[in-house]
């Protein structure tokens, strides 16, 4: 049964407590640079630094507690791990987070900090899946896969009923896609009164080419600074992404560091470069966009300081 | 006649569609740090990107429009002069603003960006002031004192007016202190209800050391990381800062660095060093804060992304 308007409302009864209703930011400069009124929806500022957290929030309490005696288990490149290490120990039970070497220090930190279990595999998705398999015989853990999973769509879904909620008459949505949680979630919440874009990295185009073929491209080399989009389209991902969704815009590399700049001096938001791609695709796609009201979904901030993409000024 | 409470109340008015009500931010882990309740009233996000903002507005408003025709002048390592550059233009009036050449390249750009021409001079407050009585007779242009200003003081003060607003039974305010303008309005609003401080870097310590001997310390030569507080501090504040505020606690560089990770980390706010002084002080003197509920001012939010001071996290 593919996921309904109505489960995203339930969920969002359900994991109401436990998140934060994350404020909306503009920008005149922004408005003036994009040629359109741009709304922020600054997930950012969510529990755990992502939207991730709506989604692992909503699968940890849809569980009945006996299945959940033994923990739940993920593979994660940081965000979704972190958010379920924190929804796990809102619930008091075990988490075990699968994390490619490849993932930034920052992201491993945060999952430690919420108190869950690290074990660290190869960058492919192969291997993540093959480690986390290997974790769930040994642990007994629940999965909770971190796109490809009903709850965890439904849960990311509530990102949109809240801005939707929060800011009137939107003419389009533009969020990123990774492994399609979130834009699947958005898409079925919204679509169609609103129209709904994805944003995605050239260098991590697999939903691109899937949405353009009608075939689900299943295997690709992905190499984007943006570390939470390096996963593959999830197969229910695809389905309500081909049916509702208007256009998957791309954006190059120079492009994503270049709108994360101006999210960091105009929003002052610390965002990270996963976040930056709606807006360099609103910048790169003015002609679509021209004088309408879009939201964009800032997905994340968790970020190191002290390694950034940017040039000094002088 | 010094600046009152109803001059604060009367500044809110006048200033109020021309700034931003700024949101108030909170973090669990940081309270938990701390030991007490920390609210943090995020200016970074005020119009040009900080609270002086505020003062500007106030006095440009403020001064009958015939004294206005030759236009503002002022000195100011930055955030001062792009404050009083956007009221100008929002008047339609030019300003002349002089900056030391060791101001940051993204405040001379924020200036330019408004509108107003720059006239560099050396980085002492001699200079400063020398250069700025020679602009006034070159342009006949009125001075608008970055603090040491009674319609800039009254702007300043509204932080507090709006905070307090924001937020009831708030045990103390603790507030950075260059010029020493936006203590003295806090001081002014808030004292005696509410205990009042301010936080300065140990290498810019001449309102410490002004305080404690009861004279006004003149001249001295900072040397900090936090641009924003590189001035003197004026006259008429330290008057009202005698009197008025609890104590004024100095910081280290480090710390200063140290609690302005925090902030991009944990708030997930862009804020520039001077921003951060308050939380390294409020960590630094943990018993005097205790269970408190603390208000702290985050200053403003004007630094390059492409040169920080912070070390990879590896």
């Amino acid at each position: 049964m593919p996921v309904t308007i109505e489960d995203i409302n339930a969920a969002y009864l359900r994991i109401r407590p436990h998140i934060h209703r994350t404020p909306v930011m503009r920008s005149e400069s922004l408005d003036k640079m994009a040629d359109c009124k741009l709304f922020f929806k600054c997930e950012n500022l969510q529990k755990a630094g992502a939207f991730k957290s709506r989604g692992a929030v909503n699968a940890v309490f849809s569980i009945p507690h006996q299945q959940l005696s033994k923990g739940v288990a993920t593979h994660s490149s940081g965000n979704h791990g972190a958010a379920l290490a924190r929804a796990a120990n809102l619930r008091d039970i075990p988490a075990y987070i699968v994390v490619p070497t490849s993932a930034k220090q920052v992201k491993k930190e945060a999952i430690r900090a919420y108190g869950a279990e690290i074990i660290e595999c190869e960058a492919t998705l192969q291997a993540r899946e093959s480690t986390l398999a290997q974790v769930v015989r040994d642990t007994g853990a629940r999965v909770v896969h971190p796109y490809d999973d009903d709850l965890v769509i439904a849960g990311q879904g509530t990102t949109a009923l809240e801005f939707l909620d929060q800011v009137s008459e939107l003419d389009s949505l533009v969020v990123p896609v990774g492994g399609g949680g979130l834009l699947a979630g958005t898409a079925i919440l919204a679509y169609p009164a609103t129209a709904v874009y994805g944003a995605e990295p050239e260098s991590a185009d697999d939903a691109y080419r899937s949405f353009q073929s009608g075939e689900r491209v299943k295997s690709h080399v992905p190499n984007t600074i943006c570390d939470g989009l390096l996963t593959t389209l999830g197969e229910r991902n695809f389905e309500v992404i081909s049916e509702m969704v208007s256009e998957i815009l791309l954006v190059s590399e120079e492009e994503i560091i270049g709108a994360m700049l101006l999210l960091w001096t105009r929003l002052k938001q610390v965002v990270e470069p996963s976040s930056a791609v709606t807006l360099a695709a609103v910048l790169r796609n003015r002609a679509l966009f021209a004088g309408l009201r879009v939201g964009l979904v800032l997905t994340g901030g968790n970020v190191d300081p002290g390694n950034l993409p940017f040039k000094p000024a002088i």
